[in-house]
């Protein structure tokens, strides 16, 4: 009797989410790659170049062979989701995610009781400011950092399943809670997020006609979708205004050193930030 | 008779001086241009790769067939640099500089008489987190806005050859007061790179590993030379402390925005600076 084929299914075919079902395709040539959207247009297009072997507009439709669920999709919807996950899957299908925080969805989840589901949370520090299917890159995940994130009652077996899932696809898998994971990215991504988008909103649309290489870098991610970065921002909000309070003592420090002309207080302040950045 | 050889004296041999020579080399291609160095090591290199003519460690040397010069060194070492210039070279000699601050060296000139020389501030927005003559472009002018900044005491003979210089190495030339430049420049640089570097501070070693594409592109400038840099802040103090005011308030908005959970209040926040970022 032939095996049964690995059947994968994305739900939300957005960049991440297209560039999932790409990556799948390479890397598990045998595997079955199904797409759910609510948008027949990008199911569609993704058939097209060959992302996925089928789509569907209904999760339900989508489920029935499924091995292995990636919920791709804005961070405030993954747990109504993967509730309907749960509800239709298949007993023992392991489910992931690719939010950018999981502190929450991680507790949500320890709440719950699944029917048939295990969920383990994860992460790619991949993307771009560049939306959509049209931007989809096959190999956005080689040699990413993925973030995955059990918590102690999370079953070890989606936990191996999720990370085994990311090696294949040539990431540097890193094992975290949920909790240090939230904390981190508060500190590298959405903390840069929110002072480039400070930096935009302080400029006058005069000035920016005169915006050089050095600004235009500085502010690039500020281009984000809000749609996707406000929920970022409220389920990471305390180590966000952590992180926001420490910058302000940054700038304090700055401050406080031009108001006394400190040569030597500036130039410490300039000369840390440039020996650290220069190393990476 | 034959006509005299235009010459151009570049003092200073970094990634701007080195890039003005090469620049002059390709766009006036009679023309003598010499270079003023304290390295004799940096003179040899230029010459190895045709940046200029003849080099000097001494800038008296270097002065007696001047026809424009400019300074290309640290904003604190201008004025020391230009008296001496305003000593050895000969009469009607149009002397400018690439300083990113203007208002001081502008102030002062006006205060100063010279004997030989005519004076005009002028500061390309070009360049790099790359130091040093490998790095040099000859093309890092073209379609660069540069900034030529005379006040009412400025010599109109000089701000015009100094803008016709600029315009024909394929520059964007415009004409602003030294006080609506160091505005400007306080906005779309000074305070960018302000920014970055207090991110790099508040940022742990060890969550540095796993920096991404967007956090690499919002610090990338503050790998910027700390000796070129604190003398530029100390001369923009006023217009960069205004800034980081405003950028405080910024981040206060936000701040109250993630307190109050207040999904509208940071979305008009992001999506503010997602609009405008995205016209750039």
């Amino acid at each position: 009797m032939a095996q049964k084929k690995q059947t994968f299914v994305i739900i939300g075919l957005g960049l991440i989410g297209g560039s999932l079902a790409g990556a799948i395709r390479k890397h598990f040539r045998a595997a079955r790659v199904i797409a759910v959207s609510r948008s027949s247009q990008k199911i569609a297009f993704a058939k097209k170049k060959r992302l996925i072997h089928e789509g569907f507009t209904a999760l339900r439709s989508a489920l029935s062979e499924a091995d292995l669920v990636f919920v791709c999709s804005p961070v405030d919807s993954i747990p109504k989701l993967i509730s309907e996950v749960d509800r239709y899957a298949p007993k023992g299908t392991v489910v992931s995610d690719v939010g950018s925080t999981k502190g929450e969805i991680v507790r949500w989840s320890d709440r719950r009781r699944f029917r048939h589901i295990e969920f383990v949370g994860s992460h790619p520090l991949a993307g771009s400011h560049l939306r959509g299917l049209r931007h989809v890159k096959a190999d956005l995940f080689e040699k990413a950092f993925v973030f995955v994130t059990p918590s102690r009652k999370t079953a070890r077996r989606a936990a191996s399943v999720v990370s085994r899932f990311w090696k294949r696809l040539r990431a540097s898998v890193q094992v975290l809670s949920p909790e240090a994971h939230d904390e981190l990215v508060s500190e590298v991504s959405h903390l840069p997020h929110a002072v480039a988008s400070a930096l935009v909103n302080q400029t006058s649309v005069k000035s920016l006609q005169f915006a050089s290489s050095g600004f235009l870098d500085t502010t690039r991610v500020a281009q984000g979708d809000p749609a996707l970065w406000v929920p970022i921002f409220l389920t990471n909000r305390a180590h966000l205004l952590a992180r926001l309070k420490r910058l302000e003592g940054e700038l304090k420090r700055l401050t406080s050193a031009l108001k006394r002309r400190s040569g030597s207080s500036i130039r410490n302040f300039l000369k840390t930030a440039s020996t650290k950045r220069s190393r990476l």
